[in-house]
């Protein structure tokens, strides 16, 4: 086999269906964020990004910088080793504990990304709890899929966001078998919100454990930045919360909170957990300092709400359709790949906006989309300009401005 | 069933096992390297560490902490999305450049652990392949073995370091189907280095590709860093050379470097690359510029060598055996769980030396060792500490003094 050829071919498939991805080169600057530059052959301009997971900013934040450069110095670049093998710093001890704390839950255990903390969990429970069915949420992100798959357990996917379904699919399971019930809060593509309470009820009344990834939710909603479920006062009928480190709280890690001895158990089967040099002391005190402010401080999450209810509010009269729903996220469906990837280029190389073109296998074919992130930081006139620069474009590009 | 109680069990097993890790909580000083302090119940004292995987101290190295600084206050914290997403920086452009230079291929690919490395470029190829058989050396790291396991193509494991085995294996395989020799340089627990020219003869012979782990070997071999296959000139001989920027770099992060047609495809199509946020700017600085200073110091790999081989010399000496090895590593068997901890706990009480007890998974039962790790800042005042806190405990608890 020529293995050049193969991988050529595959790539040219990609292209061919318009969905191959180029990456937006960017650099961003920490004094004028929401803006970046972007590099591209043509050379490279200033834009406003709209696109961004740095949800509240707090990449920039001076208690952030600080905690990260104070960290670098006191105690150099990388963890030096795995979590068992003289890689554990006490700022580890700190961050699992402050998470713990976060979510109401004995205990939180770190890993080096959101993906890894559900692919290393979702894997382990399903490898080593004999008979163990899992319930997965028919949206839910790749990470917890692949981990789910993974451990080759019994994987029963229901109905995205449809307890009805879920109820049926339990009652008609094995009453005897272990069960775990798999879904997030905040879906990260729609902005849609699961119904975590009647779930609950659902795995109460089933004898299921939950598992809720809150990665689009931590830092944002909930009096203490604790997600939907602790706004919606139900952290502790949850088994394990999932949160990452990289989105509202603007460093990178994810994590698990739950009781003392599910994170000692997955602290010592699982694979990812074990096997992998640990989370840098400056990552760490970073996200300690973010997590610690977005306890205390309402200012970011109110802004948030304030600059989403605005942008939704000049979409509507603009006549521009987004999918309405409970959340930050505003996506603003295409349909098309090839006409998304036009109307970012255009976005970007006319009128300094980025918003990367979302498309398979991130969403499902025919709901290619821009998916709009504001920030506190982004002013009215950002807005105004973003809003008028899509009206001028759907106009010139004859979009459907039907409801999407 | 009942959760927790199945949690606790399973806990209780590794514990009557004398196989329950528990963490050494360290406080790493950046300016005191190789001590640390570490804290335990009784309170907390300093030890000088001699198990880090941070070989050539660079995450002290007054380059990488300032490039990382610098990095924080010109970009913020956080990547702020996935690669694809707003997550790509012009750093992470660069990091990919220096990378593909420093193995001599056409390209790189970055990913947030050299775990998710492995397992997602190993997972991605058997996976998309049609009947690709993998041949992977016996004692492969895990997250090489999880990412074949993933794929669930066709795994044929061969006689750890074996070539008459591999060839043997190779022969007996369907000719038509395509191949990939999965292995690494320096294998972490032995030492011990693949004969990696006789095993590129094979992959000619029978059309195979090869991955070559150099996660222990990057930056400490070769005349600029690029591992065992640079200093053996035998780069180019190899399909996919995979690395980590947590070890000898100092830092944290994992990559591969192959053709560009590769690079795309794993770009393209690996979920542990795609949907997980992107390594933050101060990580690709550091590790930019720990590499850059490791391709032209030679001082700190001939350092190293001079190290390992003074502690090797004292041993031997001291009549402690030790595995014989052509590599940096000096793992010391002990070859029993309970006891290999009680000698690490008495090194760290009485001794101020900190040497974590390897055991089971990480390396076979009955093999529970110290791997012991010099770095360039080890003097030679703290290796005859470490030799004669070796001996004086060797004579105390009747340890074997016969060849490892
Ligand atoms: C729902 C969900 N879970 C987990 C992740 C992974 O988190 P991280 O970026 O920290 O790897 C993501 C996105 O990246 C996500 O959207
Ligand atoms: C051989 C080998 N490959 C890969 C890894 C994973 O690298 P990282 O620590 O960057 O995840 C390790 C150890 O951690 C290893 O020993």
């Amino acid at each position: 086999m020529d293995y050049e050829v193969f991988f050529n071919e595959r790539l040219l498939d990609l292209r061919s269906e318009g969905r191959y991805r180029v990456f937006a080169d960017l650099e961003r600057a920490r004094g004028t964020f929401p803006r970046a530059m972007i590099n591209s052959p043509d050379g490279s301009r200033e834009v406003i990004v709209w696109c961004s997971n740095d949800y509240l900013g707090m990449g920039r934040h001076p208690a952030v910088v600080s905690a990260m450069k104070e960290a670098v110095d006191a105690y150099g670049a990388g963890a030096g080793g795995t979590r068992n093998i003289a890689g554990t710093n006490h700022l580890h001890v700190l961050l699992e504990c402050e998470l713990a704390a976060l979510h109401g839950k004995q205990a939180a255990l770190i890993f080096n990304s959101g993906y890894m903390s559900n692919w290393a969990t979702l894997a382990t429970l399903g490898t080593h709890i004999p008979g163990l069915i899992i319930f997965s949420d028919a949206a839910n992100h790749a990470s917890m899929i692949e981990g789910i798959r993974h451990s080759r357990c019994e994987c029963i996917v229901w109905r995205h966001n449809d307890v009805c379904d879920l109820n049926e699919k339990l009652r008609a399971a094995d009453p005897r078998a272990p069960k775990l019930i798999a879904f997030e809060s905040v879906y990260s593509m729609d902005g849609d919100i699961a119904p975590i309470r009647d779930i609950c009820d659902l795995a109460e009344n089933y004898g299921a454990m939950t598992y809720l990834d809150e990665v689009h939710a931590v830092g944002m909603y909930g009096h203490t930045g604790g997600g939907i479920a602790e706004r919606e006062g139900l952290s502790d009928r949850l088994t394990i919360i999932e949160g990452t480190l990289a989105k509202a709280y603007g460093v990178m890690g994810g994590y698990i909170a739950a009781s003392a001895a599910l994170c000692d158990f997955i602290r010592s089967f699982a694979s990812g957990f074990i096997f992998t040099t640990a989370l840098p002391p400056a990552l760490t005190a970073g996200a300690l300092a973010s997590i610690r402010h977005l306890k205390k401080s309402p200012f970011e999450r109110a802004r948030l709400q304030d600059r989403v209810a605005r942008l939704r509010g000049l979409l509507d009269r603009a006549g521009i359709p987004h999918i309405d729903n409970p959340s930050h996220i505003v996506p603003i469906v295409i349909g098309d790949a090839a006409k998304c990837k036009r109307v970012s280029d255009l976005l970007v190389r006319d009128l300094g906006i980025y918003a990367q073109p979302i498309n398979y296998p991130t969403v499902p074919r025919r709901t290619e989309r821009l998916r709009i992130t504001p920030t506190p930081l982004h002013t009215d006139a950002d807005i105004e300009h973003l809003v008028s620069a899509l009206a001028t474009l759907w106009s010139h590009c004859a979009l459907s401005k039907a409801a999407a």
